[in-house]
């Protein structure tokens, strides 16, 4: 068997099931209704080899074009052969996810920075020239190309280094510029996305395209606030202040680079290039740049445009002569993050109508029509991160990150199988869409005190997920009915930024021929539970792709290749930024767009859609 | 009375001589005879205005040629009517020196930074546009120019700025990149001289070329060692010593920036551009560029070229995104500020045989023949400034300045007039011609113990310039026979400099049409001194020429004019360095060049000249 893109191959039991295999060679694939075939949780892609014929029950979860795909529940299907199995994100539990986070890309590695080798005559008194001057000539005469500068930082260090590599070694060129010497072969280049809450590096080999290691950490900035308007308050109370939140994010990416290169037993300054995307406020307060215009209407960022600058004049600790590229910008509030998730999924070549969403504290949501980029930002709030609800916590061990409820009976699924501890944004989703099919929410998401489930404590109704007794006299874990209001309120923000871009262009929901849903959070929800809830439009299911951290990858892209960044500056200069609350039918929309259920937007009206 | 280029101007009572107007006056014009118009250290030059005719002795001391140039002496003209009158650097006594380097460069100014007043229309919901992309599409409409950058650290300060001036600015910009927002039309540049000894500062108003601040402090690298060589030494034992070198004088640039500054209200941030000059090894030190391979043969800089970078990547505190622009070296020891000196004479357009000199512990020399330059350097020590000498010093009050010995009677002048307690540089050579033509040394410069001045203190014979008796008991300032071999050595090293590079370009002495006599040094010898113990060829005094700090004017000249940056990076590309060691006539030269007297040198050979 073998198991991708995490890469774990072994023998298995015969007559083990698939989810069955996976687990014996470790991999914690999702199996929210316990083997059952009743949930979609444990999905997987069949990409080689022969499995069982799929049962009644697949047949009836998945459409016919995902059978002919290939799609298959692992609980049902029985490998007949040795076969090559695709485990999607949203298959696999939360602490094992970050493996799929390095997804190779498949283009060319067009880098900016090129490596020339070099063998330079050694001075003499029949020739005093000076190092630097020395190795230039010989560089454009070797080479034939027009290289005219040496970094202030390469100097300092190319006399002792030129004699003792004995005259010999390789040069890095960044345009007209050298950035460094290098004695072996080997380039490498640093990807990095700062997230408001959590940051992805990525360590790249820049000869091959190929990602040699990654690792996620926790964006340090938290401790002053989850949500970026609290970081900006706090920044603009004093430049101390705002040095002081640049350089907690810079010293971590600095560990963080520390930490990658351990890893492969590589040295931080071997990092030739570097390539940063963030939202606009990170990306600011990484760069120490002013934000007070940026909480101030009309939000204007300090800049829009893509930035090359020496990673020194950032305080990244790479190599001395090394630039870092910022991706570009799209407004104060869509930020150079949603350009490379743009870029990450050609969108400057994409057919039909897509949708690109990357739902966060912050949404941002592009709609792109025949090329044409319209983009938009929602202030979603923390609601599907966890924020602002009373059981809620970020994906970690013990959280509830799915829920099914059958019958009265819930059933759940916690991170690392441990015992529940919490609900994070996934489940926390379920439990939305969950309620509302078992009709413990009407449309309006008030909660039936009558249901069975549901009880009050004297204050407010709740409906209990797990109770006092199956957590041993510990308090029970609930939705309450404010949290129901807080989720209301986030998917509202949502489906009107999504239904304004559209009514913008001209367009219906049902216009839309690819909803691509970007980002830690949209990767690992459940795509029916978001339809179910209205937070997404109701389309069929082949419509909706989970891409994964898009906005690393097209970091990855634009680190390895020039041409991907042109791109990226590109796609950002031909974005048009929508500023929704300028937009007269939003405050109707909003309201409409609050409602569960499945049910279409138009010009602030809903018209309720009857599944089957 | 109008006394220039001091600029000093007042009433004189009449019936006064030029010398004594100018004490009157508070201007220090020496007078090493008493007045009694026996030397030149009192001439100057009258520019217009009428005074008493020349005297008989001033017809003795002046050649023809002079007398029509209008030079006198001070203490034997007397004005008839309002004159202005010309000091020459070497008239004045040392502590008043410095206000002559301020001389005024005509050229036109042609400054790399260019100034562009703008507006800038303010964001709104109907124009999104990024605080710097916004400004650069602006300035490049208005203006028709293509700037494609900001520098990061303006940018950090741009949108609150361009808030603060209401969108109403002007933008400074060097080639393609924004350097700076500005408020007011001033424009400062910085010109600095990194003497091995000396600072010399110069604050430039960039639109009129005009220096506005001059001042000269010490190098603190001074306590690592008087000498170039120490201080590499120093430098190359570990990276932290070479920072801290390289500290000393970057903090010291930077307080005399401060300091320049504070003299005419400005702000260090109003400073948008720097040219810095010095010597190889001092350029490496402050640039913290390696240094070891420039003391080892072949004695290789690590970069002879012009540089452009970054201010802050020097650690200097000027403009957030200004450059620094430090002229070509031309080789290990013939460095930047001998590149600028024969920029400040227009070396690219001289005509005939010309010879730069700069005298120093290191001696740099340029030979120009038809516009092609040889250079050399000389190991000429440190016995002209002071060093090596029993009773030399720097140029401090109380220093003895000129020495003057008639029939056996010496006379000597201080700086300030103040007590006589050690000897500088000009005195020592005036001792050297005056001992030697009293007949107290013979050509060899052997010390005749039977002159009745010569005495022996046991150990060796000394001459006796300022006796017990005169110092009220404390010790006699002398000079000894030991100094006179040092000086022999130092003086020795520099005619054979001279030499070899005539022989190198097939011209002798003779065919020199103009010596220029460049530096701190050089700028105040008595030059008849000079060529009386054979250090500088015998010729008519007309060819000779001291042009003060050559250096720092040349530096100046690059920082008003991009054009003058280009001609000073090609006179030094097109400079031929020439290792005196590795000429075979070397030695021979070396040993007929430390004579004392009047001679002529060609091909190792020496042929006296008896003078009249």
């Amino acid at each position: 068997m073998d198991f991708e893109p995490v890469g774990r191959r072994g023998q298995c039991n015969s007559d083990s099931s698939v989810l069955e295999c996976a687990h014996q060679l470790g991999i914690n694939i999702k199996s929210v209704c316990g083997s059952q075939g009743k949930c979609r949780s444990c999905k997987v892609k069949i990409l080689d080899g022969k499995v069982s014929e799929p049962t009644l029950s697949e047949k009836e979860i998945f459409s016919e074009k995902e059978c002919d795909q290939g799609w298959r529940l692992a609980c049902k299907s029985y490998p007949l052969n040795d076969c090559k199995i695709y485990l999607p994100p949203e298959s696999i539990t939360a602490p094992q996810r970050t493996q799929t986070e390095g997804l190779e890309i498949n283009i060319l590695p067009e880098p900016v920075i090129n490596s020339y080798k070099i063998a330079v005559n050694p001075p003499s008194f029949s020739d005093l020239r000076g190092d630097a001057d020395r190795l230039l000539e010989t560089l454009n005469l070797t080479h034939n190309i027009s290289c005219n500068k040496i970094d202030i930082d390469v100097m300092r260090d190319l006399s002792p280094k030129l004699r003792t590599c004995n005259w010999k070694c390789n040069v890095l060129v960044r345009k007209d510029e050298i950035i460094g010497l290098s004695l072996s072969d080997r380039k490498l280049g640093f990807a990095v996305d700062l997230g408001t809450t959590k940051i992805a590096g990525y360590l790249v080999d820049l000869n091959s395209g190929k990602t040699i290691a990654t690792k996620g950490i926790m964006n340090p900035q938290i401790g002053y606030g989850e949500d970026i308007i609290s970081r900006i308050t706090h920044a603009i109370q004093s430049p101390a202040e705002a040095a002081r939140l640049k350089n907690l994010v810079v010293n971590s990416v600095n560990d963080l680079v520390g930490d990658l290169c351990s890893n492969i037993g590589a040295k931080a300054d071997e990092i030739v290039d570097a390539v940063i995307v963030g939202n606009t406020a990170i990306h600011h307060l990484f760069l120490n740049l002013p934000v007070k215009q940026l909480a101030e209407s009309p939000f204007i960022p300090a800049i829009i445009n893509a930035l090359d600058i020496k990673a020194r004049d950032a305080g990244l600790q790479i190599a001395p002569g090394a630039f870092i590229h910022l991706l570009p910008n799209i407004a104060g509030f869509v930020g150079a993050d949603h350009t490379a998730a743009l870029l990450s999924i050609d969108a400057g070549n994409s057919e039909g109508v897509v949708l690109v969403i990357d739902i966060g504290t912050n949404t941002e949501i592009s709609l792109i029509v025949n090329g044409k980029i319209v983009s938009a930002s929602c202030a979603s709030g923390p609601a599907f991160e966890g924020g602002h609800i009373k059981y809620g916590m970020r994906a970690s061990g013990g959280a509830i990150e799915d829920i099914l409820i059958t019958n009265g009976e819930i059933q759940y699924q916690t991170i690392d199988g441990a015992a529940p501890v919490g609900i994070c944004g996934s489940g926390i989703l379920d439990a939305l869409a969950q309620l509302y099919l078992a009709g413990v929410l009407d449309k309006s998401g008030r909660m039936s005190k009558d249901h069975p489930g549901v009880r009050s404590n004297g204050k407010y109704l709740e409906f209990v997920i797990v109770s006092e007794e199956e957590r041993n006299g510990q308090e029970a874990i609930a939705v309450t009915q404010s949290d129901i209001r807080e989720l209301q309120l986030a998917k509202s923000a949502i489906r009107t930024g999504i239904q304004l871009l559209l009514e913008a262009k001209g367009c219906t929901e049902n216009d839309i021929t690819q909803i691509i849903i970007a980002g830690a959070f949209g990767s690992y929800i459940n795509v029916d539970s978001a339809v179910t809830v209205g937070l997404l439009p109701c389309l069929p299911v082949e419509r909706f792709k989970q891409v994964g951290n898009a906005a690393g990858i097209g970091a990855k892209m634009a680190l390895i290749s020039s041409g991907k960044r042109l791109e990226a500056q590109n796609l950002a200069s031909r974005t048009h930024y929508i500023e929704l609350s300028t937009v007269p039918a939003f405050m109707h929309t909003f309201v409409q767009a609050g409602y569960l259920g499945l049910y279409r937007l138009s010009g602030g009206k809903r018209m309720e859609i009857n599944k089957e």
